[in-house]
Parts: C-alpha cells; sequence; structure tokens
C-alpha cells in the first residue's frame, strides 16, 4: 500500500490547494465514491430465430403466506422447501418474481402478459409495478405495442393493461384473452356461485379492469396463432381457461409457460398445490405434461415467476424437474 | 383479431392523409416496430452488508478448445459435459464468461479483475472487452477507482489494466498483485524454465501488460485486508500466487473466487483439470476446500467464469459440487 496514486494526489490538490501537491498523503485526502443505490435496469433481450424476445421484470413481491398456500402441504414444509431454494426472505415468507416479456416478430410487437400495474410501484414502494419502466429502458415504446396477449386474468397479469389513471398502458394495442377463460369470467352466474373471498375478488379485479377498457378484448383459442409464429397452447388448470403460447421461429422455439408452475420450487415438487391453482388436480396433470414435453423437446422455458430474466431449460430431477437458468449472452 | 387499434388507424393517417382517418384498413397499414439488435448493458448490483458489489460482464468468449483442454478426461467427455450443461455452441467449442466486480465499501471502489481488455473488444467483434463498456453503463467512472486488485496474471483477469493505448486503464488506482504471483512471474529464471508455448506467453504477456505500468504495483500477502473489508485468501494452484478475495460487511459475505474453478462444469466436476491449472493436483485439492467451505458456510461465491451475472450458493452434488444462481434482485 506504499504507491501513491495520481487521483490522491488531485484530491489533495482540491482539498488543499496546489501548493500541497507533492506532500498530500495519500491516507488522508481519497475522496469515496458514492454509492449508487441504483440496481440495473431489469431487461433482457434474446433471438428466437429472426424474433426478438425482450424479458421486462415486474419486479418481486414479498409476503407473508397465509395457511393452505400450498393446499397439500404444511406450512414446515414450504418453509424447509424455500429455506433450501435460497434467495428466499425466510420463514413464513415469500418472494414471488414477476416477468412479463414482449415479442418482435418483425411485423407485430406483442406483449404477453403485463405484470402487477404501474399503480402498484408507488403502493409497493418500488418493489413491483416495474414493467413499463423496465420496457422503456429496453428501448420499447408502450405506444408502439401492437397486440397484448393475456395467458389468464389474476391480477398478476392483467392489472398491468391499466396505466394508473385507468387508461389503457398500451394505447395503441389489441387485447387478446383466451375464449374459454373470458366465457367463464365475465359470466355472472359463475361469479355469483363464489364462495371464497379470493375467488369473490377475483373476479371482481376482473370486471375492474376489464370495464375500464370497456370490455373491447379479442378472444383467441388453443391451437391457433394469436399472431403469427406465436401458438397458444391449451394449459388449463391453474384457471379455467388459462393459456400458454409457444413462440417459434425458424429452428427455434420458446415456451411462454404463465403460471404452468410458478415459483422453481413448484418445478421440483409438481404434485405441490398452489391456493392459486384453481383445479389442483388439472392444473398439475397440465404441469406434468407440459414439463415432460419441455424436458423430450429439449425446449427452452420462459416462465413468468422464475427469477429475472425467467428462462430455462429443464431437466427431470425426482418426482419432479429442475430449471437450468439458460447462460446470460452478453450480445444479443 | 376484429378490433380496429388507435395506432393502425393513425399509421394509416400518417401514410395517406387525414381524409382516410376512418376508414383505413387494420391490416395493411400496421407498421412493424423495428427490431432492437440491442442487448441489456451487462451489469448487476447486489448489497453485502453497507458494500455495494457491481459485476460488469467482460463478454464471452467462443472458442474451439484444444486436444488436452481437460488434461485428464478426453475430448468426448469434455463435448458431454458442455451439451448436458445447455448453452454452449457445440461440439468442440467452448463459451467461456468473464464477469469482473467491483466493490464500493462506502471508502474505496475496488475493481477486482479486469476482463480481457478493451483492445479486444474490437478484435472479439464485441464478444468480449465489454467491462469499461459495463462499467460505465452502471454509473461507474473509472478514474474514481481507487484500488484495482489482480488475484492472478492470466490475460483475462490483468489485460485491463491498459486501455487501447497502452495507458493505464484505471488512471488513478493503485494496483495490488498477490506477492507470491509476482514473485513467481517477474523471475527471469523462471521465465528461462518454461518449456511450452501456452506458459512462456504467460510470462510474456505479464511483462507486456506490466511493464507498461512501469512495474508500479502494490504486492499484498494472504490473510490480510487489501482494503478494509476485502480479505485476500491463498488459494494457489491454479497458478503458484493465485488468490481470492472474501468480501465482508456487517454479517454478509461473498467469496470472490477467480479461478478457483472455471465454468460450472468444473464445479459439477472438481476432480478435472483444465489445462490453465499450472499445479492441477494443487487446484483440485484448492477447489475442494473452498467448495466444502462454501457448502458448510453457506456463503456465497462470485464466479468470474461463471455466466453473469455469476453469483450463487453452493451444493454437494455427487463426487463435486452444484451452483444455484442467487435469483436477481430488481431492486438493490
Amino acid at each position: 500500500m506504499t504507491t501513491l496514486t495520481r487521483r490522491s494526489v488531485m484530491g489533495g490538490a482540491a482539498a488543499a490547494g496546489a501548493a500541497l501537491l507533492t506532500s498530500a498523503p495519500s491516507s488522508s485526502v481519497q475522496a469515496a465514491a458514492p454509492l449508487s443505490g441504483q440496481q440495473a435496469p431489469g431487461w433482457y433481450r434474446y433471438k428466437v430465430g429472426s424474433f426478438e424476445v425482450t424479458v421486462a421484470t415486474d419486479g418481486v413481491n414479498r409476503f407473508k403466506f397465509p395457511d393452505g398456500f400450498v393446499t397439500n402441504r404444511s406450512r414446515e414444509q414450504l418453509n424447509a422447501a424455500l429455506a433450501a431454494s435460497y434467495g428466499q426472505p425466510g420463514p413464513d415468507m415469500i418472494a414471488i418474481p414477476y416477468c412479463p416479456c414482449v415479442v418482435n416478430t418483425g411485423s407485430r410487437l406483442v406483449v404477453i402478459d403485463t405484470g402487477t400495474g404501474e399503480a402498484n410501484f408507488k403502493n409497493s414502494k418500488g418493489a413491483a409495478g416495474q414493467f413499463q419502466a423496465n420496457l422503456k429502458a429496453s428501448g420499447i415504446d408502450r405506444g408502439q405495442v401492437d397486440v397484448v396477449v393475456i395467458s389468464h386474468i389474476h391480477g398478476d397479469h392483467i392489472n398491468g393493461l391499466l396505466a394508473p389513471d385507468n387508461k389503457p398502458a398500451f394505447p395503441n394495442a389489441e387485447i387478446m384473452v383466451p375464449a374459454p377463460e373470458w366465457k367463464f369470467f365475465i359470466d355472472d352466474g359463475e361469479m355469483s356461485r363464489q364462495s371464497s373471498d379470493r375467488m369473490k375478488g377475483v373476479f371482481a379485479n376482473f370486471r375492474r379492469v376489464f370495464d375500464a377498457l370497456g370490455r373491447k378484448v379479442t378472444q383467441y383459442e388453443a391451437g391457433k396463432e394469436v399472431v403469427s409464429g406465436i401458438t397458444a397452447v391449451a394449459t388449463h388448470g391453474h384457471t379455467p381457461g388459462h393459456m400458454s403460447h409457444i413462440v417459434a421461429s425458424g429452428n427455434s422455439k420458446v415456451y411462454v409457460q404463465a403460471d404452468v408452475t410458478n415459483l422453481p420450487i413448484f418445478v421440483r415438487n409438481p404434485d405441490w398445490h398452489l391456493m392459486f391453482d384453481q383445479d389442483a388436480q388439472m392444473a398439475e396433470a397440465t404441469r406434468r405434461k407440459v414439463y415432460d414435453m419441455l424436458v423430450a423437446e429439449k425446449m427452452m422455458v420462459q416462465g413468468f415467476h422464475y427469477p429475472f430474466p425467467g428462462l430455462a431449460y429443464i431437466e427431470k430431477a425426482g418426482n419432479g424437474y429442475r430449471e437450468i437458468p439458460v447462460p446470460w449472452s452478453p450480445v444479443l
């Protein structure tokens, strides 16, 4: 530690005047660089054939999970799994990321799911509601978005359809919703038959968001392209009309799964039933079918609730699966 | 797909004049958003106690690996391991990331290792040599760096000490090099005893870089702090004086390992001897000792050759270990 640096000399000059230039001791004059306090903007881009996929995180929500959060496992079992998965906040707390993505097919700019909404940025003290800010950081103008494809109508997927003023967050975009999902949740009879507060809330939030949009949506069916190169796949169970999307260009594909699983701990434990799975048995059957296919086809999956950037390959592991994150590429 | 969007109408207006505003058909006027072609800047920040650690990737180098790249395993075994690890370019090719990092202790701004050098950006067509650009993107001014700590003198760790004009890349920084590393590589007798072209090249590159710096360095010893909060650890084997660094603040620690392992496949297979390990037996013993400690202490490791951002926890797995990437936090 004997080297006088040019900076320490210059720091000395600034602090004490030019007369001290040659004698300022290193230890007393070196100024501290300020701490930044800033995280990197949360976006990542990759190619699928000629398409560009941009993941722009909406953030991470931390909350105390209620009893029955995993309906067929105990609080202790969930706590043990969370502790073993690292990066989780601690007993009885869970951190869930949100990773919406955008596909530029070259002729259409397509958002798939929208996050918790900009209004939530303030409510969550910046923890979530980041999607629009990260989208902007990635160079994407919300006004250029042609289509917003919704996988299912839970709040963390649809709330971002609205700006804080309840105007459309993507002012020029067609909004596409799975036909069976729309049919179920638009049905006042279905709504009246709900007994749980949570499900009543899901119906109410659905109406809040889509009423603000004048219920102006395009319904889409499984097995068909929502836009050229993006095919809807029926992955019902989590909700009655839940859909996933295969983005394909050239020889390349990615499976945008939405909520086929939630966090990776549910990839490891596909038989664990999260309280958000409306038909838990169907959700589990869907999960195993999709994940067996991802393993067999060695297809990349884009996980809405995986840690950012949420892109992985899947392997079999024990009674379940393991996600292998795709290495970050520093070039596109 | 029946909804006319405001954008399609506006596109029509721009293309064909205001008179067509109400009749422009959606299909013919919707302009394509341009593909971006840009990757996100490659930096990520996390806290260690009150310190900020910023990882800024230098990029990824892809190359055809030579015979004997893993000295005690066949080409076929290496190819099989690379194929099983995903994200690798294919037979006989390997992709190796470089993840230098910067620690802001609040009173010192400390770069740990420097990447392949800015001059390499052009040579590699942008694949590597990105460290300075990503550092700048993260808001860090190279002129504010107080100290550069070098783990060992291989080119991908020291070449970034020089700007393309062979002037210091960190003009105001003290440069710290492990004392046993300096002693070995500065020794003309050691140089004269080298028989392999690779080792002759290592010595020559060492002289190229440090001669340009006037051999003006501070030598540091294992077991001592290089700056307050950053302690050098002897992890010899990869090179005679290879050092790692424990960054500690409050109750939090991260182990900045440098080349204790290279890619994660060598985490899985700690008994595989990479040709860059100068004393392969010592390197393996060091690797096992360090990784057993990381498992026992549940300490995070920052891997220079892990995929960006290179931060992970370590678990035992079979005869080796497995890295569990720390989930990306969208807030600092």
